[in-house]
């Protein structure tokens, strides 16, 4: 095989779609490093797992010699909600965007080489922008392409307000390629829209237009739902050994297999061998410990990952973890859920009262933890294991 | 009548709408001079008398005790259309614009007050903008809201592209209002949603709404369209006197009340005076006589007002001139049409070779004036008077 087609055989792993893979193998075979960028929001430093399948793309192209720029977008972050109507998007300090940044960095470079990282701020080019500049950007698409963007579309047929500058953002994101000279654009299968973007302003201010290369989304702990912070269905990259092990271990045999496709560095063919041993009688769980593994001793390191294992089964009274346990789900009201009330309703205790003399008695266990508050109240929106006496297990999620 | 009610009346003649009346009243009261916006466009220093009905507007509040500011859009116009896609509409260079706003003047100051009139240029302010400004800017208004524009609406149903900067300009136009705190803004009917945009933005920037006054177009010549240099149906504020004469003399006796109630500066009950004595058997031409001496009059003066007169009746062979003519449309093609074949084609000669003998026999005249040239091409789809003979006419206008 030739080295070309090794580099794109990497490339495309994992991939949803590459656009456009002649023009990849073209500059590939320029043999130059290409620039590749990435974009990231400037509100939210603290990465998941989610955000690592394109992490780990970007290493890919670091080890084939490329060189990766890591863009954060602080120029609309701090300029926020300019209609004021989304509280949750408050207008970013420059010390905050650095403060983030610098938390970004920490947490980034678990998996990118520093050495070939350029961080960017596109508050850079952006801040230099004259009115005539940006109003020539907006004069390079019509109403109808932004329309045509799913979400604004179905927006408007929706009868949902749209604001203006809404129009322009994805125009922003796209002269980002243009200052930055990008080769090719990493991201979500939802910024598609945005990275074609990228593609058409560099046409325009006369470059070679970017390759688009568009990743899966990461489904959380739910296996159901984007992962993402807000929805509590998530593995913090900066979470303890135990935790981020026993999260793995949370997941359904289902979504491990998904897992194993985007965030394992895993070859296929060793993907492949796990599968026909589960097929052939393997307990899943014992694979799951393996992605479990490897996760941890990326994130932290080989001794962790060992011991978070030991712990999680010592916690789990080795060999009590039944493969497949019953899924239940439960509305989390504004208030929480007390243990004793969870505990009745979901059938692992006949009363209320029944369940508080349980806890006390030291039988009740949250993800392998006893639970010695008696009066304790869940607020968090994280999926768990609850584990009555040595047998009776149920996997909580709330919604 | 009071003072306040007396300058009300002044202002409401003649205008579309006033929005909102009672804040006006309230300004009025308030005894201070007020600021009265007026934007033009720099790419057509050429004034016809169709925008004299907004210039007399403005001469009223002038008279009034008001500030007028008369404002050039500059800065879009050096923009020209980013697309590239219009070519009627080239960037202006600062020289251009400068030298059209010297043209400006002359012709303006024809009906305003220089002392009480402030010259503005919009890329004073705008150029200063900084891209998140314009992103706040932006923001204030949604693309359901802009939808609802007449035009942008009827393009956007019928599919014809709108590009996305085509939502920033009345923003702008709007920020306008905002840079110069106007009181009071005046325009055609045709601008009532962009100065509504003033009103809006001003409450936004904490300014106290601007009152919008708008004002009929004037129709053209042919007393149906509205009156447009590109159309060729205007009377230029810089046309000769005999030419101005003419023309008036040209309109039909319908669109004569029209001016007459649009650009006349004679008393409402003058104009119904006149009116009844046409009904009672007065010649509408000798009426019209009246209107084309005052227009004559303002632009020129008395004396050429009275030439105008003289020489129009010594051309048209005094009382020669019908009361009524036939009026007949003519498609003007590309290369424009022979006077020859014109003649022939509507009816005032039997034949091409019996025209030519007309015109070399000095008996076909043009507005008047005979025609030497035999081979006269009609290029301009200016209306004109075509006259075979001493008795035969036709008023022509080219489509």
């Amino acid at each position: 095989m030739s080295k070309i087609q090794e580099a794109l055989e990497l490339i495309s792993r994992g991939t949803q779609e590459i656009l456009l893979k002649e023009e990849l193998v073209e500059r590939l075979k320029a043999g130059k490093p290409l620039r590749v960028k990435v974009g990231f929001d400037p509100t939210a430093p603290d990465l998941h797992l989610g955000h690592t399948v394109l992490l780990n793309k970007m290493r890919q192209f670091q080890d084939l010699g490329h060189e990766v720029i890591f863009l954060i977008g602080d120029f609309t972050g701090m300029i926020g909600d300019p209609s004021g109507k989304n509280e949750t998007r408050p207008p970013l300090t420059r010390e905050q965007v650095e403060a983030n940044s610098q938390t970004y960095q920490k947490q980034v470079f678990k998996v990118l080489d520093p050495k070939k990282t350029q961080i960017a701020f596109n508050s850079q080019w952006m801040e230099a922008l004259k009115p005539v500049d940006l109003i020539r950007l907006a004069s390079t698409h019509t109403v109808a392409q932004m329309l045509e963007r799913d979400d604004f579309g179905k927006r408007y047929q929706g009868n949902q307000p749209i604001a203006i500058h809404e129009f322009l953002y994805p125009l922003l994101q796209g002269y980002d390629s243009v200052a930055l000279r990008a080769d090719i654009e990493l991201g979500g299968t939802d910024q598609k829209f945005n990275l074609l973007m990228g593609r058409e302003l560099q046409k325009y201010f006369g470059q070679s237009p970017q390759i688009v290369i568009t990743l899966p989304l990461l489904v959380g702990l739910d296996g159901v739902k984007k992962m993402s912070k807000s929805l509590g269905n998530y593995i913090g990259i900066e979470d303890a050994p135990d935790e981020m092990f026993g999260k793995i271990m949370s997941i359904s045999d289902e979504t491990m297999w998904t897992y194993f496709e985007l965030i394992s560095f895993r070859s296929n063919s060793e993907i492949q061998k796990l599968r026909e041993a589960v097929e052939g009688g393997l307990n899943p769980r014992d694979v799951k410990f393996l992605l479990g593994e490897e996760i941890v001793e990326r994130f932290h390191d080989h001794a962790a990952a060992q011991e978070a294992r030991q712990s999680f089964i010592a916690r789990f009274q080795q060999g009590a973890l039944p493969a497949d346990m019953p899924e239940v789900k439960v509305a989390l009201g504004e208030q929480g859920i007390m243990i004793a009330h969870l505990l009745k309703s979901i059938g692992l205790a006949p009363s209320t009262s029944k369940a508080l003399q349980l806890i006390e008695g030291g039988g009740v266990r949250i993800d392998g933890e006893k639970v010695s508050e008696k009066n304790l109240v869940i607020t968090e929106k994280k999926a768990i294991i609850l584990q009555v006496g040595k047998r009776r297990f149920a996997k909580v999620s709330f919604t």
